[in-house]
């Protein structure tokens, strides 16, 4: 089992995903909402590329999320803090997704993974769990900022890929960025908190009033949850699973 | 002073090098071939992109070096091993160097930087000595391979990040890849030779036979010099400024 890890969006259009476990990681903020909104009981996120798709997409009854440049996109439900999910009616509903590296990291893989999702810190241990459980090759995209790597999402890249040691230490051959994502979370998880608001994107969170959103994104293993894409759409992989049987 | 780092030679076709001091980083093989072919006494490496422009551009007394898909190409003296240029006469004589990623980067980065040098673990310490003495903000381009990061170059940009936060403790800020390197070296730059030869191109140095490259390259600081590019041709930093003066 062959551990690959992407350092941003950017390089997803070119990759090979090909019979792979795609993971995508956006710890700040898409993948982290994604998984507190279905842990607060949302039916499923539709990810979408553009605002347009978004609001063409959305039905009677849905909840339209995103940002564009960390803001809330006018006339949106929802702006792009896993907050926002912890006091929004959303159970029951879908939420319809548009955020700018995210949303368009899991488009890349749906091109052609065997499966698509979703992991943050807040559900690092069940990803790595889950991507075990499928046995096939794996590749971990950091969404990353405008086409750069993000510290947050190379470090959670990390500690799932120490999970995945731990769980299946032989068989596991790891990239040389995958390797480098489990040294600096062996370094630096420790001191997870400072390490987040020293990153680029934790200063900026901090600058935009967003301080709440870095100490939510950054609790390890909150939820057991797992993001799955099926039918274009982001569920629980438990119901996942059960639609299928 | 900002130390920024791009993942590998891709990343430098839309970097932003203005009024930067750019090093570019080849540890396997052309930047520690640079320093060695230096340290033995070569006049200057002519870095070019092809091999048809490193024929056109030798002349009489010149020496033809490069690598494509690791190998010596046809005609040339010289391969990409740094241990070539420790038995061939290659003193007082320009070396024509063409290589896959190395050269590419460090044209990238002749675009636009004011300052275009060259490190490897062979030089790290006085790489960073140099970058800290131009007070000028850096770029860190690890070459990589093939458009892909490689382990190799990231350990070096760390242990070279690190020395330059000891040399200017208070007013360095590090981008998220710098930071994910600097703590990639701490964690694993103890234990270097293990982790070069577990990383992709260590593997394959060894499948192919270069073994010892693989020793010779992972000797932190044996040299002193740092090759600087003057009027394109990769020259000793010191002479580079004898010239000027």
């Amino acid at each position: 089992m062959r551990i690959e890890t992407l350092a941003h969006a950017g390089e997803a259009a070119a990759a090979d995903f090909a019979d792979k476990s795609v993971l995508v990681i956006d710890v700040f903020r898409a993948t982290s909402c994604i998984v507190t909104g279905l842990a607060c009981g949302c039916t499923g996120f539709l990810p979408v590329l553009t605002l347009e798709e978004a609001r063409a997409a959305a039905e009677i009854g849905d909840v339209l999320a995103g940002e564009r440049k960390g803001k809330r996109p006018e006339g949106f439900h929802l702006g792009n803090s896993p907050l926002e999910y912890l006091t929004f009616p959303v159970s029951g509903r879908r939420i319809v997704l548009s955020t700018t590296n995210g949303t368009r990291a899991i488009h890349s893989a749906l091109r052609e993974a065997r499966t698509v999702m979703a992991g943050a810190l807040l559900n690092a241990a069940s990803a790595a769990q889950a991507l075990h459980d499928l046995g096939r090759d794996v590749c971990i995209i950091c969404s990353g900022t405008n086409d750069r790597f993000s510290l947050e999402d190379g470090l959670c890249a990390g500690v799932i890929a120490e999970e995945l040691l731990q769980l299946a230490r032989n068989d596991l051959v790891l990239c040389d960025l995958t390797q480098t994502m489990r040294a600096c979370w062996k370094q630096d998880g420790g001191r997870l908190a400072e390490v987040l608001a020293g990153s680029a994107n934790g200063k900026r969170l901090m600058r935009n009033g967003f301080a709440q959103d870095l100490a939510f994104c950054g609790q390890l293993n909150l939820y057991r949850l797992v993001p799955v894409v099926q039918n274009g759409l982001l569920v629980p992989l438990s119901a996942a699973e059960k639609n299928r049987t």
